[in-house]
């Protein structure tokens, strides 16, 4: 493969020194930022992951700010969600769509003060589709990108070295939840969330020039639970279901084909984007499922970097969107956009680089046999 | 430099497997593709750009397709420049700029039919930004990105080259303009055009599947003029004042800093976005001025993956958006982003990973001394 060649257009993370100097091997583009790919080990990884604790810099999972009177108004217009109860300190999932319904990313929104919010967005440029909207409509509300780069601590052993950090109050921070904290003068915002499902915690770093400040603080908190620095990790999210906006979607995927229903509340106001393709999608159903796909053999298969056909006697009957070795089945699996005529249980094959592998559709998350 | 990690966010270009295994050895992130970005040999990429002809892969410069009866109307809302008299066939070069005069994109506007413009894009998400502008305008018209993709042939000998494939009228194409051709059987069109200033052409491949094929035609038919891979060279481009946009440009950057004021026409009808804020930019006057940047020191030095500060008498007066050695002047030049209040011939302090190089504003495009 080959390396990433210098290019202004594509910005450093704070944390990035860091992760280089802590062995970074590969890299790949998040929102014109580098978030890194692996440090050398995935087994070890996996196993810092879902045994012990790990760190990771996300700074490339910006943050775009919406400030204003309107702000409220706005970040409802963008979601098909009921954000009527919402209240600050506390985040929430959400599948932002266009207006034909199509999701165009899921961040978590949240709640930073009455008049601002924060779309902590995946891989697409959110702050543009806001941006547009709010000028379109009229709106008084600033859409901004601030100067905010997330860490991530993920792990059973997380809250343990976080509250070694902060103070045991931050075991009661609920799923999503956030406060402002300051650490040796670094303004930050801790949030239990993260790309996991081995629990964990984000600190929202509002300082990019203390990213080195920030890392080496949670290396050395974390020594005694043998943190160690990872990044999100194929294996462990495949395994639990987890979704990649632009990775497992397409230009046509709706929240109801990938699992996002009980995210959408289809009464919420007629001005939000997309409402009324999502009530017809979610009257007629969708044509296509999110299902899981194990294949056949137990050596692992090189991880995805493009969608593989799935294929049942002889017909195209959706794509295999990620693969990767699974540590904990010993198998390979991943996702399957398939037709909603496929189910779980039935025979596959996935054509994958010139080859045909045979596999089965499963339940996600998986489950051991 | 860490390796591009495996991931389905990234697209691989059609051109991808040739473009490999012809010696690519970097790569660089471009609207979720893959652009090559050097092929180990960066003086003898530069030679044969600027004294014979090379072929790159930019199928990045992805094409985002208004197609309609609005088609027309919304290239005009989109673009703050009279489009009124374009003709089919016939491109023009746009900055995209949002509500605020912000330039958001500057792409090459191709009119395919009276209901068909395609944009030829920088590295933005204009796909995203067309079409929330056209639902919430309620305008009659699909945005859409088709499989069409550019392979550039650029050099002195281009056009003999590209004779020799399609015929003796590809030498009658005015700038920008373009045809449909047929080469056994790959649907193209073909274009005057590509971001060099050495002449030359890029075939729109409108079958991804071709890729191979057409690489392997334009291989084979530019042997005798010595043709090899390429792509856009950061040395030709800065020495003949090529705009990056993306790289040489921020969030606050509007065209009058960056010399488009003639791309922009400030009696285009009040609905085209920006052209408010445009118009008072252009009354009040910018604040920057893009300039030239000529370093002592006839070392090459690392091309740059940020900006860096200019400085003149311990104050910051701009950055320095893009660096690289030229082979023309054997000295480092670059890009300068800085206060109307510079002017060339004045001296300057760049400050770089901790060095301060002493350089010297100049014109753009360079003049060798």
């Amino acid at each position: 493969m080959a390396t990433i060649a210098p290019t202004t257009r594509l910005r450093k993370s704070p944390f990035y020194d860091s992760v280089m100097a802590d062995g970074a091997t590969s890299m790949m583009p998040y929102n014109q930022m580098m978030l890194p790919g692996g440090f050398g080990d995935p087994e070890s990884e996996y196993r810092r992951l879902t045994e012990g604790v790990s760190m990771w810099d996300v700074a490339c999972e910006r943050q775009i700010q919406l400030q204003g009177p309107d702000a409220a108004r706005l970040a409802q217009i963008l979601c098909p969600r009921d954000l009527s109860k919402n209240v600050v300190g506390q985040g929430r999932y959400v599948a932002l769509c266009n207006h034909r319904g199509t999701i165009i990313n899921d961040p978590v929104l949240l709640k930073v003060a009455d008049d601002c919010y924060w779309f902590s967005i995946a891989d697409s440029d959110i702050g543009l589709w806001a941006s547009s909207i709010a000028a379109e409509r009229g709106l008084d509300v600033e859409v901004s990108e601030p100067d905010v780069s997330p860490l991530a601590v993920q792990g059973p052993k997380a809250a343990d070295v976080v509250a070694s950090i902060f103070g045991e109050w931050v075991r009661d921070l609920k799923y999503f939840a956030f406060a402002d904290a300051d650490l040796d003068g670094i303004a930050l915002k801790v949030a239990r969330s993260g790309w996991s499902k081995q629990g964990g915690f984000e600190f929202y770093l509002m300082d990019g020039s203390r990213g080195a400040d920030l890392w080496n603080i949670v290396k050395e908190a974390g020594r005694p639970w043998g943190i160690g620095p990872g990044c999100p990790n194929p294996s462990e999210r495949i395994e639990n279901g987890l979704l990649s906006w632009g990775g497992d979607t397409d230009v046509h995927t709706n929240p109801f084909e990938v699992r996002l229903d009980r995210f959408v509340d289809l009464d919420v106001p007629d001005d939000v984007i997309g409402i009324h393709a999502l009530r017809r999608i979610a009257l007629e159903g969708p044509t296509r499922h999110q299902l899981g796909v194990v294949l056949d053999g137990d050596l692992p298969q090189p991880s995805h970097d493009q969608w593989y056909d799935i294929v049942v006697h002889g017909t195209k009957v959706g794509d295999m969107t990620n693969g990767t070795w699974s540590f904990k089945l010993e198998r390979n699996i991943g996702f399957g956009l398939v037709s909603v005529n496929c189910n779980v249980g039935d025979h596959v094959q996935v054509h994958k680089s010139g080859n045909v592998i045979q596999g089965q559709l499963s339940p996600i998350p998986f489950t051991t046999a």
